[in-house]
C-alpha cells in the first residue's frame, strides 16, 4: 500500500478536536504533505492548515483525499458521499480509516471505477501475512509500549525517529495504526489483521537491517489492557525490540474505555521485558516518555524528575522537552 | 452457527492419519453423531467407522458432510470439489476447516444455491464481536493451557467436561477451534477473528452463567509462543479463568514449527496466573494434563508421579489415565 502525496485533510462536519485526531495528526508530522483542509458547515475541528475546496485542492496538487475524522461507530454519513464522490471525480484517490470499507458504498465504488481511482481503506488489511516464526532478525528496534492505550505511543515513536535521523542515525518509523500509516505512506494495522498473524505481521513489518539502522515501531495496546493485550503482545514478539520506551499520561486513573486499573510503570518494565525475551533475550528498557499534556510547567518538570530518579532512566516529555536524553542513552550503548 | 447433525465425514484420499485429525476427534468424542466415512481411492486414513457412498450416508439420514481432513497448504483439490458437489445434490449441508471459503469454488456455490444448502466454513468468522470489557461474569470458567501449541488442550477440556457432566456437575465445552466447534456444535474460530476483537470473541463465548456452572474451554497456542501468544492472552483476558490446567507433551523440545525451546510447566504457571489475574484475581492452576501418548505404561506413571510430587498438584493423562482427580479437586475447592 503507497498512497500519493500530497493530501487534501477531509475534516467533514465533526463536533470536536478529538474527532479529528488522525488529521492532526498528519498536520504535526508532515505538514508539507498537506495543501489544505476541507471543512464543511458545522465543523468544529481545525488543524490549522489553509481552508481549501475540493477544486483548490486539486488545483494544489492534492493526489489523495484523506477522511481524517472518526464519527460515532465509524460509518460514513450520507452528506460526506458526495464530498468523496467530488474529490474522485477531481482526480483524487481518497484514503479512510473507517470501519467501514470506502468500496461498500456504490457511489464511492462506481466514482473510483469511472475515474481509474485508488480507494485505500487503511483499516483492512490486504496483505496475506506468513505466521510469526520468532527467529532473530539482523538490524536494531524499538517499540514504544504504553501502561495503557492513547497515551502518547505514536508521538513517542515519531519523536525519537525524527531526534535520530536529525543525527544522522539510520531509522525509520514504522506503522502499526492508521494514523502511522498516513504519516509514513506505509505500515500495517496491526489490530485489523487476523488473529493467527499479528507477530507474523509485525515480522514483516519489521525486515531484515543493516545492524547499525533502527526501526522504530509504534506500539499499540497495552500489556495490560484488557480488551487489546493480545494484540501488543503479538507486536511484541513479532517486533523483538532491543529496547523499549514506556509511555505513560499520568493523570489517567483506569484503563481507557473499561474499569480495569492502571498498572505502574514498574509492572510494565517487568512484564514486557519478561515476555519481549522470548523472542529477544537482550531487550532493555531506555526509557520513560511521559506525556504531560494536562500539567503545568512546574508540575511536569517535577514529575520527570521524581520519575527520572525512582526508575534511573531516562525520562522525557518527547513533545515538550523533546526526546534527547533518550537517544543520547542510545547512542551511548548501542552506538551511532 | 449451528451445524446439522449427523455427520458424513470425508476423509478424501489423504495420505496419513494425521491429515485426518479433525475427523478422527469427532469420532473419538460425539461417534454417535458420525453416520460413516467416505475414503477416496488412495487414502491411508482411517477412523475405524463404517465406510459409506453419499448416497448409503444420505439414506443413513446425514444432514452434513465435514471435509475433515487437510492437504498441503489448506487448498480443495479439484477431485474433492465434485464429492462436495454430490454430496449438496444428496441434500446434505458442507461444512470444512479450509482455509479457502467453499462457496469461492463456483461449482459449490452453484451446487450449494441449486439444493438450497448450507456451506459452514469454520475457519472464518462471519459474527461481528464486540471489543472486550474485561468485567467480571457470574459462573466458573476452567482453561487448557499449555507449554506448546498442539499438546492435547482441546481432548483435555473435552474430557473434563466429560467427567464433570458424568458426575452430575453444570459444565459445557466452549470451543475454539474448527475440530472443537465440530464436535460441540458451536464455538469460535478464535485464531480466525480481527485481532482486535480475541478476547471480545473470548467473552461472547463464555458468556454470564449460573453461579455454580462450568464453561470448560478448550484452548489454543502458549504464551511462550512466538507466533501465537497473542491469540493466547486475548483468549487468557476474555474467559477470565477462575482454574486452569496446564497442557504439556514430555518428548516435545521446542515449540512447534519454530525453534524457540520450550517453557517449563512452573514458567507456564506463574505467566498464565500473572496474566490472567487482570480479569479474575482469583486464577490458580488446578491441575497438571499431560499427554503421555510416546510413553510406555510404566514410564507413564513414573513421570506423572514425579510431576504430581514436584508440583503438588493433581497430575493426569486425561486419557490414560482420566481427569478424575483434577474434577476432585474441582469439587473440594468450588463445590458442586
Amino acid at each position: 500500500m503507497e498512497i500519493a502525496k500530497p493530501y487534501l485533510l477531509f475534516l467533514g462536519d465533526v463536533h470536536d478536536q478529538l474527532a479529528a485526531k488522525t488529521a492532526g495528526g498528519i498536520v504535526d508530522w508532515r505538514p508539507d504533505w498537506c495543501v489544505g483542509q476541507l471543512r464543511l458547515e458545522g465543523c468544529n475541528a481545525d488543524c490549522g492548515i489553509d481552508d481549501v475546496t475540493i477544486e483548490e485542492a486539486a488545483a494544489k496538487g492534492a493526489k489523495t483525499m484523506i477522511v481524517g475524522v472518526v464519527n460515532a461507530g465509524g460509518v460514513l454519513p450520507d452528506h460526506w458521499i458526495s464530498q468523496i464522490v467530488a474529490a474522485l471525480d477531481a482526480g483524487m484517490d481518497v484514503a479512510t480509516g473507517l470501519h467501514k470499507r470506502l468500496s461498500a458504498t456504490p457511489e464511492i465504488a462506481e466514482a473510483a471505477e469511472r475515474n481509474g481511482r485508488k480507494l485505500h481503506d487503511v483499516r483492512f488489511s490486504e496483505k496475506t501475512f506468513a505466521t510469526g516464526k520468532g527467529t532473530k532478525r539482523p538490524g536494531l528496534r524499538l517499540l514504544a509500549v504504553g501502561t495503557d492505550c492513547s497515551v502518547g505511543k505514536k508521538y513517542t515513536a515519531l519523536a525519537l525517529d525524527q531526534e535520530m535521523r536529525a543525527r544522522g542515525m539510520k531509522s525509520e518509523f514504522c506503522a502499526t495504526g492508521q494514523t502511522g500509516i498516513f504519516i509514513s505512506n506505509r505500515g500495517v494495522s496491526i489490530d485489523a489483521v487476523v488473529a493467527d498473524f499479528i507477530s507474523g505481521a509485525a515480522e514483516w513489518l519489521t525486515p531484515d537491517n543493516d545492524p547499525d539502522a533502527w526501526q522504530v515501531v509504534e506500539g499499540q495496546g497495552s500489556l495490560f489492557h484488557p480488551s487489546f493485550a493480545g494484540v501488543t503482545l503479538g507486536l511484541l514478539h513479532g517486533s523483538q525490540p532491543d529496547a523499549f520506551v514506556v509511555c505513560h499520561e499520568p493523570t489517567r486513573t483506569t484503563m481507557r474505555g473499561v474499569s480495569t486499573p492502571l498498572p505502574s510503570i514498574q509492572q510494565v518494565i517487568d512484564l514486557v521485558t519478561l515476555q519481549g525475551r522470548l523472542t529477544n533475550p537482550d531487550i532493555r528498557c531506555v526509557g520513560l516518555c511521559i506525556n504531560t499534556q494536562a500539567l503545568g510547567d512546574e508540575e511536569a518538570t517535577a514529575y520527570l524528575n521524581k520519575l527520572e530518579e525512582e526508575y534511573g532512566l531516562p525520562t522525557v516529555d518527547p513533545i515538550r522537552t523533546g526526546p534527547g536524553p533518550i537517544v543520547d542513552a542510545l547512542q551511548a550503548h548501542y552506538g551511532g
